[in-house]
């Protein structure tokens, strides 16, 4: 043994004064065994797996504000009573409704062939007969802000900027610009039309969905988004240094604004003045497939943790609240209108699942002061679950984004974002992307925490707010 | 070291004579240098991808009978000549063609879901408004057969019949009699319509189609593959006791007669008295997609493999002739075509590829007699590619069916199929799915037999008529 590895043994093993003054504790904290026993219990867990299953099979999709969200807000009412919460009940609120309609596009000349491609919420619509245009082709949403507007007016704009997987799934909002401000800056700048590869990790004919937004005053044009394999072939065509002519069928449409709500159920806590821990994920889905994993898992995950807790024989110091938000997918109206009704009451941790299903893998926090040793309680306890803690993070997430902003601590559990967007938005999310053993991974994370932070003795919050 | 293991060692070094008798000789045959120069240089090949790369970028789908296989026959005389083939020319002939139409189908109660399905080819048609009915769901084909007909006459039918990935593919065999068959038996004994579950391996919303048979005088009902997600989905819906309704609306036709034909390209051989060795695959594919795999890789295999015998400088002793057969997905018309028009030629070995892309894993013959030292040397040059010889097999495939239904010998490479029946027949079946190693490794294997069986100066064949 040399020297170099002695010393940093004796490093980890004593106290020295210079590893003391970390935040960190060098020392981990013990872990009470009483959340130890619940962690390993929900190792066992069925609960979550029953919800995303039922509410997948008994309702399938919902997109926000149509009645399949409603038919969904019923059965998650009946549900979360039957699993034996307090006070369950619908807030609704009311919203703008985009619904898709027809979706068809072919390549005209000079290789006939058809496409694979789905609107993008918010998009505008073609003629009913279609349109047929000139494509301008760009590899990357570089190619396509450098390229002239003369290059793209009376075109339909294709885009690539084609997404890798990542852990943390940063990648999506790298690759993502192009669907979320591209179509608004290429009608802006003339174009009839424009299609994106899909924001995906995937090489099937499932193309993604989800939002883009126009600015305010520029009228929508026909935006989709092609499945990879689609925009592929684009780009192979393309290569051959030819024109491209595309036939465009899009037609979806603004019904107006109709109802939709959020859900929530309670385990009350004993003391009142403590605050509440708000956890959730969120009831719409893309009306494409079943939402299994976006987001049936986020809500289940929540709920059967919040159960273990509740189930455990001992009540929380703090209430427990679950919120089933709607309207999630398609511009968090869900979640304002909670921050609306509820942002009076005093919550001091705010956690949300949003990213599937896969095993959690790191978690982060904005514990802060009085708070922090609570973090250092959770780390412990979470490492037979093989999932580190480190800095930065907490409160990430659209539902709880403006309860956060009001200053409450949040906790973030990060699911391996490798396989997510293959599937996110896509028709293949269904329950067959749902892994059993990693969704109880999740419920085990998620009751430690609640066994932790809903009885922690410490006060928390609030926190200095922060921009995300 | 044991006397067992020195036994064996002995056994496999020394030319003992109970072994001598065997059919197949202990010692490896010798290999040619000039066969392994070509089989190693043919693990560099670019040619095939190159093939599968065109025809899907510049041609796609190409169902049988259609203006589409017209466009890649055209595509495939100019690729084959460019090459430098000769005799290379379309043989033309006519068949009855089935075109696709709409295909919706939704669950309509107690669980109102849109269901993602696709038409087998031959499917008869519902009314224009589509059909409403209860669902009779079976899960497997047994329990579908042993049904009395009042639980079959005035349903759509469900079938399930789950298929496992197998690495010889056979279990395409045991799953598939549900499409085969299944909608003829359903149309007789009084069903409405058949929904089956997809025969396939995968777990994404892309149907497979495929043909169904009616047998004459029986009028085919409405017969379509579920995804098999959505196959899950009904079973899981069926499973909570109530019964369920499906609307099902599917407008295929036949649309008469039509044009379609085989495209052939020779390297012409030293001796014509020696003759033919046909090697090839199917130039059509489903409408659902490009046709990678199917069979886009098995054309491109063989004609990469031919030209690089023609390109080595020494003509072979026999004809090569690749042939592009027309038709195989809807019945075999080129086949049939083939055979009548060049039956009476002497055709010597007949080898075709038409299990997509994935690694040869093992090869089978059916060279017997004075040729079984084809087979040997064979044998011992594709061992550097990992490639097993058994015995059995040898002359698999429905496009050489009616040839070595006349005593010709064939060879069979099997890729492995553990991955091909994941996306065989849907709409997934694009240039993602070919691995270009594992191509190479393709081309290197019939590189390989074409060298060698090419130049044998064995005799080949006939070989005894077999049933398959």
């Amino acid at each position: 043994m040399t020297n170099r590895f002695l010393a940093a043994i004796l490093a980890l093993a004593l106290p020295f004064p210079a590893l003391a003054q970390r935040a960190a504790p060098p020392v981990p904290a013990p872990v009470d065994p009483a959340v130890a026993a619940l962690r390993d219990a929900a190792l066992k867990d069925d609960v979550a797996y029953d919800i995303v299953e039922g509410l997948t099979t008994e309702v399938g999709q919902r997109l926000a504000g149509t009645e399949a969200e409603a038919r969904a807000r019923t059965w998650a009412v009946a549900k979360l009573k039957a699993l034996g919460f307090q006070n369950v009940r619908s807030e609704p609120y009311r919203m703008p409704v985009w619904v898709r309609g027809e979706e068809r596009a072919e390549i005209v000349s000079p290789f006939p062939q058809k496409l694979v491609l789905t609107a993008l919420g918010n998009s505008g619509a073609t003629p009913d007969a279609g349109l047929t245009a000139e494509v301008a082709v760009f590899k990357t949403f570089g190619e396509f802000m450098n390229a002239p507007d003369s290059a793209i007016k009376g075109r339909i704009v294709y885009v690539g900027n084609a997404m890798a997987p990542t852990q943390d799934g940063s990648s999506y909002g790298q690759s993502g610009v192009a669907r979320f401000v591209g179509p608004g800056i290429a009608a802006r700048r003339g174009a009839l039309a424009m299609v994106i590869r899909s924001i995906g990790t995937d090489t099937h004919r499932t193309p993604h969905t989800g939002v883009t937004n126009f600015p305010e005053g520029v009228k929508p044009i026909p935006a989709a988004a092609l499945s990879v394999p689609d925009a592929k072939l684009i780009e192979a065509m393309a290569a051959r240094g030819k024109p491209l002519t595309m036939k465009l069928v899009l037609t979806p449409r603004q019904i107006g604004e109709r109802e939709s709500g959020n859900v929530i159920a309670e385990v009350p806590g004993s003391d009142p003045a403590a605050g509440i821990v708000l956890v959730g994920g969120h009831l719409d889905s893309w009306d494409l497939a079943t939402g299994a994993i976006d987001d049936a898992s986020g809500v289940a995950i929540t709920a059967a943790a919040a159960k273990r807790i509740m189930d455990s024989g001992r009540r929380p110091r703090r209430t427990i609240r679950v919120v089933w938000f709607g309207s999630e997918e398609v511009g968090g109206f869900g979640a304002r209108d909670y921050a609306r009704r509820h942002g009076a009451e005093r919550h001091v941790v705010a956690a949300e699942s949003d990213l599937g299903a896969d095993r959690v893998w790191r978690f982060q926090s904005s514990l802060e002061g009085s708070a922090a040793p609570v973090a250092g309680r959770l780390a412990s306890a979470l490492v037979p679950l093989g999932i580190v803690h480190t800095d930065g993070g907490g409160g990430d997430g659209a539902d709880i984004g403006p309860i956060v902003a009001t200053g409450v601590a949040g906790i973030d559990f990060n699911q391996s974002a490798l396989r997510y967007f293959d599937t996110h938005h896509t028709a293949d999310d269904t329950l067959d992307r749902v892994d059993p053993e990693m969704l109880r991974q999740n419920v085990a994370a998620w009751t430690t925490m609640l066994a932790i932070v809903a009885d922690a003795p410490e006060e928390i919050g609030p926190v200095a707010r922060k921009s995300h």
